[in-house]
């Protein structure tokens, strides 16, 4: 089988990192498609890379291209899916893929057409972290999903004339950020969420700028999630910790969705009422194992004793059964 | 000025807590009020107190009492609270002090037109550990306060015979242990919230056995506050951690909100774009002084070395400006 033609469209800081991630696998982008066209030549001279287009379109044009990389800003990417798509061309486009759902819809629709594939770049999908908690999840350990909750926020300098503000441009959290907490939850829960209610609290431009957003799935009799993500492009303390709660059990992530190298921890604690005098639980950590034990064996990660805590801030003690 | 003479209407657990706590300052309850009479002189005999009505209602006729502490199940509170505030007595009520705001506003009105004081027992807006924060909040170190986030559950079999499923006695997880994330949330938002959205998961009784909440207050040009609050009264691993954050500021904590003893948390984050490989975050901690260091001064918390942690959990190195 012979190795698919990569074309970056857009030569920003993420189409660095894929053309770096190529190379770690001893791969490289075939060509390149920029609205500037000397930034194109800039970014396959750094790269070495053989190709670049005059014109940002021709990228669809050229037979020999199997994939496009969609790195451009959001507002953008429709207009290129509708292009590349339709050109029968695969396509891995960064997130947000589509400013809203009938854009999606069209651009799935088209992919399905044309007999490609068509997927978004969102990275905690294919993080190990989040792979070794379905894991356990899927061990039944825990029990069912009670309850999931999301913080995800960024600082963004508070400037309307920032593209983050710029309506025009798709700015807002939502789009920028949002869709981090958003999928971090979907991936935990097991089916779509059909409830949802929301507040929203909008920069002077009429973007986004913080929110908080209450889901519901309709899985079993209950819902078996209950979702929570609040995400602000400026004007709290970003936060990024996530809890999933099973009937017995909580997982805490306390980083970034996307590493690949912090740990999760998580404890187990009792089904029954919780001693107002100490508390059933036990932390558990996992960090990712390094590439040499990686290479090892199947796991990802190895269990670790929990943490050290003051006796001023926790009191766990016992592992609840 | 004469001591007032207080009265308990109910005898159950909290009512054996108020007495312990006024022997604590030397004086005890003048009168017992109880459904099941052998229980008040059950509890009379217990403390020596020396009164104990032959009928509940009889404590409202008694012109010696001066406040009528009520105990008894929420669904009862209004009826009491009629007789005792139209009897002139000053009244302290246990939360939920009503099941409505149409019945608060009436006894709120009964006692403005009696001249008498009424109160809710909401612990947590007497404890030391929330006017410490106040305090700090006050000296406008953290700045205006962005965002305020409550987890408040607690375990309860799920027995739908039990009263706290029982729609007919005001069973449900808000008007048990709900009210405490909302007044907590309350206490560090400058105003009403006015705009409310909400999810709820029902037992099957009909109660609420789980929700999710949102609330936004109008204060300034933009909220100056966003909360939320689950809790349930069976289904999650409970959580009663808050967390309320400031424009460059993060305040947790992390146990019940009713401790008069346990620590406080606090981090100063930067205001500025957080680098991608430290969190610029340092945790400091107040713990209440021993009776003995809280005669000597004002302050009721003095400050901690942050607490010890792994590097797996935390890279915690410098405190923001």
């Amino acid at each position: 089988m012979r190795e698919l033609k990569w074309a970056t469209l857009g030569c920003g800081v993420i189409a660095n990192q894929l053309e770096q991630a190529l190379e770690q696998s001893g791969r490289k982008l075939y060509a390149v498609a920029n609205r500037t066209h000397a930034k194109g030549v800039a970014f396959a001279e750094k790269y070495g890379i053989g190709k670049v287009y005059d014109e940002i379109d021709d990228v669809f044009a050229d037979p020999d291209v199997d994939v496009i990389y969609i790195s451009t800003p959001h507002n953008t990417h429709i207009g290129f899916l509708r292009k590349a798509l339709a050109a029968g061309k695969h396509v891995l486009c960064e997130k947000s893929i589509t400013l809203n759902s009938g854009e999606l819809d069209e651009a799935i629709a088209l992919a399905e057409a044309n007999h490609v594939l068509l997927a978004e770049a969102m990275t905690l999908y294919h993080m190990p972290l989040y792979r070794e908690l379905d894991r356990i999840i899927a061990g039944g350990e825990l029990g069912k999903v009670k309850l999931i909750q999301m913080n995800f926020g960024s600082y963004k300098e508070y400037d309307m004339a920032n593209r983050f503000f710029n309506r025009n441009l798709a700015g807002g959290a939502m789009l920028d950020i949002g869709v981090y907490a958003l999928s971090c939850m979907r991936w935990f829960m097991s089916s779509k969420p059909d409830r949802i209610v929301s507040q929203v609290k909008a920069a002077p431009t009429g973007v986004d700028e913080q929110a908080g957003i209450l889901l519901t799935n309709p899985d079993g009799r209950w819902p078996r999630s209950r979702c929570r993500c609040t995400r602000s492009s400026r004007s709290a303390a970003p936060s990024r910790s996530r809890t999933a709660m099973w009937r017995s059990s909580t997982i805490r992530a306390a980083n970034a969705p996307r590493s690949t190298t912090r740990p999760a921890r998580w404890c187990a604690r009792s089904r029954r009422a919780i001693p107002r005098t100490r508390s059933p639980t036990r932390w558990r950590t996992w960090r990712p194992q390094s590439p040499r034990t990686r290479r090892a064996g199947p796991g990802r990660f190895r269990p670790m004793r929990p943490p050290r805590r003051s006796k001023a801030s926790c009191t766990s003690v016992t592992r609840a059964t």
